[in-house]
């Protein structure tokens, strides 16, 4: 890529984000516009959104978004601080090194249009490394600074939210798994019987797990019935003693299609009635939320085993009780076992499979070659824009369509691996997509093309940053363009494109629109490891081709300013992991790391270098003991809860008055939403979400 | 080997160790000896003790050696069931297949005791493998079932001897570490603040552990004096108040060589009473022994994180007091981390030297490459004799020199691991031994000579089995050999060799002999490691090479008689860790298993018939499942005992009157015995272990 040509893409996509940035300014407060940019605050203040942003103290984001949203905006403020010290280290130091190398031939200033980005990049130098060799040093040193500080600020987050946190149910609830029955004896007999036993002070009360897959389908098709009813004009009132269906369905014919419908819908709402009223009918799981009258008690019913035999009374974190993902409860031990197995493998097949279409797309490209695939189209692939299309716009459109259905299915196997709560299904899901983008955006593209050739360089590991110097800075012009790219997209996450295009669908075509809309939740799954693909191409370049690092930092900042902005108008939490998906943004950076360290000691190899190689070696074991360090020092503090927090909690509400409330709420906290009797209503209570409508 | 030799080496091996075991039982009863054969039973009944040692029960060995050495037997009886079906499988069937095999062409049976036993190994069959795949899957199948079996029982076993122990202090007691000291404040301050805080209701005492490296060190010099002086004849009175050593000294002259020592022992032993008196010259560890009123609420201590920081307050369970390593708390967390990385590359550079060593004495036994390296030697070796010495012994003895010393070079890389118990640290060294063991006598050997060479068949792992396939069958005859050889070793178990000698010896020169023997204890991490190589052998040969069964079975059978009779009257037990080496026995022979399907894969690969490999390929994943399954449903309850255990027992205990005392002693139970007041006995007492006799 030449000079000229990056500053026009720079350009494009500058003009792009403006236009974004404009258009969501001017509609964001237009009725239409409302649900679709605002739905948590239908009436938004008058000042700029921008300034909102700005202002924004962090306890309002926590208010808004819970410590999750904290989180996400921590990623961007830790990102924004390393790259702007980086991006002073490498555009200010290294650049101007680089430019004044002779490998590539710059003869004067008027020049540099028409040359390639590469006389900015270490491509232009041979001599002299010791700058670049510092800098990694420097870098490292930053970086590791400002994550430690980040995992204790995080940390002393979380521990901080516990403390002021008031009594919430899954402190004080354990889940109770493989529950042995005795021959006769029911789950909740056998419940009841061993906590007695064996925690006799603490036990509070029970609540067993049923087969509830039945109702749950009959629910959803009486849900689908009530929409579609709904969708037709006319809402009809809940079906009740004083108006019987039967009555109020004689005054329209058996013909009348909404007379159908009603009959159809009365007739599932007596079947789900008819099963939630009849416990016989339902089958008890060997799972139970147990409760107990203090937090120290739950966690000792956690770490310590239950029974002598260890496949036996397995207990674990209860979620809370939004959270909990009932139909994993249907699954049996073996089927969680062997599935667990089986998305391991589905998910290394998926990124194989994507590697391979991606090749195939990139094959798209080359018009000679689809010929010859396919003869028969040669007639209709000659004419010029129909080749224009294929090539230029198909390969793309292909991949980005495949794209946006990956983080979905990485939530299917998330979901299959049996865990019991959401959070944890997208916890799961969020550390999928993160392998899944760093292998097919990252080393697929470093491996261009023939990748799976390619993929023989990781058989000899002493070779593996020999390969990597090589293979990776040739790929720098395509990761600057693509980092260029992101500001369009990442403001896009602003003008919410497809869901105001099914907005505004759905409000010309009522059939297929079921319920007001609510806010939507943040998919944390899809959005961290975008963030993270960043971080990782701009510490891996830093050194590289530091030219990448202002589009890089340009990008952190939009998100900020943007997502600040989201995280309090549009989404709604549906869950609150109190934090836990740092460690996931802390991981990813010691191997964005370690992964320069090993591209920067391939490079300096490469360049005939080899002191500065050497002496890079210590600097990718100090970093994973800096690594193993902090999985001591702060990450049990992610997995649980002390002896120290757990008693100071719960002698600071020892005395309180409404704990005896809190108590008796928590016999019934964790209730099979499908055992609740129906209730419908279109208020916009809904539109707040049940975890903070509840705090 | 032809089968001639082999019947030498039988017929030698088989009258050298009926030779010991006659020696061994004419002269077990004989004075000088019985202090070396039974110094824990002096007065041996008269019955032979092949038949004591049949009759004997499993629980005389409880009584004897604890559950580690029922544990120790357990691994000859699991090993004799398995080889005496594997032997009927490999020697019935599958020897006579291959004696009828064509490819060796073995015209008539006067031929035999000419010809290579290849002929009665895989090598001599090409077609028809059939049989032989189906013994891999029978062999697998009942090795699996017998683990399952022995691994249930020990367990069973395991929590039967929790359950009917009497009150233990390790069980009441957490080990605490990383305690945090404010200024000014001292470690026993801080550790009563902290557990009258987080455990009111169930701490009941600590005891703080102090500095004591000088103090060991005096004592040990006092030790050596003592001895000295005893070894003098001269044995003196303990100096005490009525009994200055001054005036005790007035009587002999500074010359007197006894006068002398006297005088140091008596300066020694008033420095060893100034320090153990003077606490305040002592420096506090941030380490402290914290009982607690239950076995429950120890466990409590243990498995909740109990600081909101990670890095403090850290607890683990405590060691039994005898089997506390007190040198290991002088050093700190930052050592113990950095020792362990250390330790880690030390074992494996160990392996590889000795590898090399081991390469290079094979060249010894190449006369021209030694005169080639050592040219001024040439006149020497040319000698006869002294050529037969240098080639056939020599080898043989710097390769046995070296090897004897290396369960004491593991142990001591476990000590610097930082373990607090010797039990710890002999666990981590019979790992350790174990992975040494198989490196280098089993893949070594085949991978002969060129060792490093042949490692890169490792690279490529989808060569692997076919690799071993040619490798592993050549070192056939080589390890029957090995295995009829080893009949020798295991019975001068029985005669103690260097036991004797080194007693023998003591009599005659007294001045280096320090106390009466008391009776040593057995070092499970030299000798587990050595019987489990005979397992892996035996199974990874069992298909290629069936001759070697009936050899490995009698090694068993030895073994479990000698053993029998060892471990209840030479060995004393020193610790008893509830049978925590199974884990290690059975994770062993799961490795044993999976190497005899990957060779088993390659043979079938090798003689054409790759149906037969296809078929065995899930065999291995079978048994890894096996083995997570049975990690799942065991391995918990040799890591800590459960709540169902831990409140059944305590309840059990509760309104027991001992417990008062119990209680008081438990306070003193912790003390290091560097500040004990020095006491000197040598009755014969001391003889039955410290464990046994508190039990």
């Amino acid at each position: 890529m030449i000079v000229s040509a990056l500053a026009t893409a720079v350009g494009v996509n500058l003009g792009l984000t403006v236009l974004l940035v404009s258009a969501y300014s001017l509609l964001r407060r237009r009725p239409p516009f409302v649900s679709v940019y605002a739905p948590r605050r239908p009436y938004a203040p008058l000042e700029s959104w921008l300034a909102a942003a700005w202002r924004r103290s962090e306890d309002d984001i926590h208010a808004a978004a819970g410590l999750d949203g904290v989180v996400f905006v921590r990623i961007f403020v830790f990102s924004i601080r390393l790259f702007a010290v980086v991006a002073v280290v490498g555009v200010g130091v290294l650049m101007p090194i680089n430019f004044m190398g002779d490998q590539l031939q710059l003869i004067d200033f008027t020049d540099l249009p028409s040359k390639s980005v590469d006389v900015l990049s270490i491509s232009n130098v041979q001599d002299g490394l010791w700058l670049h060799f510092s800098a990694v040093y420097i870098i490292t040193g930053v970086a590791c600074y400002l994550l430690y500080y980040e995992y204790r600020y995080i940390s002393g987050k979380r521990l901080e939210y516990f403390m002021t946190s008031k009594p919430l149910p899954q402190y004080f609830t354990v889940l109770v798994r493989a529950i042995p029955i005795t021959d006769g004896g029911s789950v909740s007999d056998a419940v009841d019987k061993f906590f007695k036993e064996y925690h006799s002070s603490t036990y509070l009360s029970h609540t067993v797990v049923h087969q509830t897959g039945k109702l749950r389908r009959l629910l959803n098709e009486t849900e689908i019935m009530w929409t579609k009813l709904k969708n037709l004009k006319y809402v009809p009132q809940r079906p009740s003693a004083d108006n019987p269906p039967k009555k109020f369905l004689g005054l329209f014919g058996r013909n009348n299609p909404i007379g159908k419908y009603q009959k159809r819908l009365a007739d599932l709402e007596e079947n789900v009635r008819m099963e939630q009223s009849d416990a016989t009918r339902r089958q008890e799981i060997p799972a139970a939320f147990v409760s107990f009258k203090s937090r120290y008690a739950s966690a000792n019913a956690i770490y310590i085993r239950q029974s002598d035999n260890p496949t036996e009374w397995q207990t674990e974190h209860a979620p809370d009780p939004h959270d909990v993902y009932w139909p994993s409860f249907s699954t049996s031990f073996m089927e969680r076992w062997i599935s667990k197995f089986v998305v391991f493998v589905a998910s290394v097949l998926l990124i194989i499979v994507f590697l391979l279409v991606v090749g195939f797309i990139q094959g798209l490209t080359y018009m000679e070659q689809l010929e010859a695939w396919l003869p028969f189209l040669r007639n209709i692939l000659e004419i010029a824009i129909v080749s224009q299309l294929v090539t230029g716009y198909l390969p793309s459109v292909i991949l980005h369509f495949l794209s946006s259905y990956v983080p979905s299915i990485m939530k299917l196997f998330s979901t299959m691996q049996g865990f019991v709560s959401v959070s944890g299904i997208e916890r799961s899901a969020c550390n999928k997509m993160l392998r899944f983008t760093i292998w097919t955006v990252f080393f697929a593209n470093v491996l261009t093309g023939s990748a799976l050739n390619q993929l023989n360089i990781f058989v000899d590991p002493k070779k593996i940053p020999e390969r990597l110097a090589v293979v990776v800075p040739a790929q720098a012009s395509f990761f600057i363009a693509y980092v260029v790219t992101s500001w369009t997209s990442i403001t896009s996450e602003l003008t919410q494109t497809s869901a105001l295009l099914y907005h505004l669908w759905g409000s010309c075509a009522k059939c297929c629109k079921r319920e007001d809309s609510e806010a939507p939740s943040m998919h944390y799954h899809s959005e961290i490891p975008r963030i993270l693909l960043f971080g990782l191409l701009g510490l891996t370049y830093s050194i590289v081709a530091p030219l990448i690092l202002p589009f890089v930092l340009t990008y952190f900042c939009l998100g900020y300013f943007i997502f600040r902005n989201q995280l309090c108008n549009v989404y709604a939490p549906k869950y609150d992991t109190g934090g836990r998906f740092w460690p996931i943004v802390h991981n990813a950076t010691i191997f964005s790391l370690v992964l320069m360290h090993l591209i920067s000691i391939g490079v300096f190899g490469v360049k005939e270098f080899p002191l500065g190689s050497s002496l890079l070696v210590p600097l990718p074991i100090l970093t994973l003991l800096f690594y193993a360090y902090c999985g001591n020092r702060f990450y049990p503090i992610f997995e649980a809860y002390s002896t120290e927090s757990l008693v100071n909690k719960d002698i600071q509400e020892q005395s309180k008055p409404e704990m005896a409330e809190f108590f008796s709420s928590l016999e019934t906290a964790y209730c099979d939403p499908a055992l609740k009797p129906i209730q419908r209503s279109s208020n916009s209570d809904e539109r707040t979400s049940p975890l903070l409508s509840s705090v």
